[in-house]
């Protein structure tokens, strides 16, 4: 098996540049033994693999050195092994799905990976970002997220409130989750036969548009001092309270 | 006011010092206008207080100079503001509180940060951390509590299983969270009148002996198909779960 050795390589160069969403046309790189075996599991399309001599028995790999590997890593430590995905159109449409979660603009990687693992988690059946939400395929979202997105589609939408009213038009019952105490507490919210959760900015929250369409606005009541919740956080007990 | 403009200044080189947990006696460093607020408002003693020109307000307040206050500030845009805070030695023992949580041996700092801000929003009385956790004093930690630690008590406990003994004898139900489904599910126990909720460490969870000693131990059942959940997001769960 040839090595490639220099940081120059063309197909090394071009695969580093799909870190960055704007380089990218219709796949994103993973990283780790965690996310590959899930993404082989998912049956995932690989464009190509990146190894070093640990992980040379990877079929269909192609081996690089470490100095390499170190330049095309988003790691601190690489693991020695990177895959170019393809990227798969979802089959369904949001509206077919009964239990979504939708992000609005959250805007930390690590808050939105771990959300999109709580909606797994929860057997939720699909997540959706809005414009203005961390960009999925990026490395910190996919470390965070840790193999989610191959579990359940994640859809991008630019315009939330056409997506929200076609929502509802399918009998989808649209909950947002607000800081207003002027909503209703989350626990008296039982779950619909069809809902989408919907968490807002981490520090605006939902749009004033969206307190406007949702069917529901719910809140989690807080007993104590600290003036909010991480949002993760607080859609780990809205997800969960939708949960059976 | 005279300013400070040398780094080599022998207050601020000894300030900077407190960042690490081992140069820590009595006092810690917190930073910004947010977390000043907060201890001020809390009733904070203050050692001192290091401003740049845009604080220079404050009371009892050190001019320094942008370049000290970046060469002092562990932020990557320093807002301007760094005070030394006294540690002040908790008036309650643990087995005096109601509602508390227990963190044993949780590692990363932003989980740590962010449990103690839950427990904090939920109205908890107290927060334990087991060795092995993260240095609750670290700018990390600080970070993402947010000021928490200013509202309610956070011990440490070098004996894990002699603290959970402790509660025991003090007729505080030890409810322990684990990854086992041979637990009961967390929807089925009601909230006891005194209580401590652990946590376990991220990978491990939470130890045998704990798993021993636990009066109630509960999960979060997972319909979907994530294989855990981030422990901030579990407690989260949790601690609302056994909140008014």
């Amino acid at each position: 098996m040839e090595m490639i050795t220099s940081k120059d390589n063309t197909r090394v160069k071009n695969a580093k540049k799909l870190y960055k969403k704007k380089n990218r046309t219709n796949s994103y790189l993973i990283e780790g033994q965690h996310l590959y075996e899930e993404a082989l599991k998912s049956g995932a399309d690989f464009k190509q693999i990146f190894v070093t001599e640990k992980f040379a028995d990877t079929p269909d790999a192609t081996l690089i050195s470490d100095d390499v590997m170190k330049f095309l890593s988003d790691a601190e430590t690489p693991q020695g092994i990177i895959a170019e995905v393809i990227l798969e159109a979802a089959t369904l449409k949001p509206e077919q799905l009964n239990k979504l979660l939708i992000l609005e603009n959250v805007q930390d990687p690590g808050n939105v990976g771990t959300m999109i693992r709580t909606a797994d988690a929860a057997g939720f059946d699909g997540v959706i970002l809005t414009a203005g939400s961390a960009d999925i395929y990026s490395p910190k979202v996919l470390r965070t997220m840790q193999g989610s997105h191959l579990h359940l589609p994640v859809f991008q939408e630019n315009d939330a409130q056409a997506l929200y009213q076609r929502l509802k038009t399918q009998g989808t019952t649209v909950i947002a989750t607000t800081l207003s105490e002027t909503s209703v507490d989350y626990r008296t919210v039982s779950q619909p036969e069809k809902f989408a959760l919907i968490m807002g900015n981490e520090g605006a929250g939902i749009t004033p548009e969206t307190s406007v369409t949702a069917d529901i606005l719910a809140h989690i009541n807080m007993p104590g001092q600290a003036e909010s919740l991480n949002v993760a956080v607080a859609a780990g007990i809205m997800i969960f309270s939708l949960t059976d």
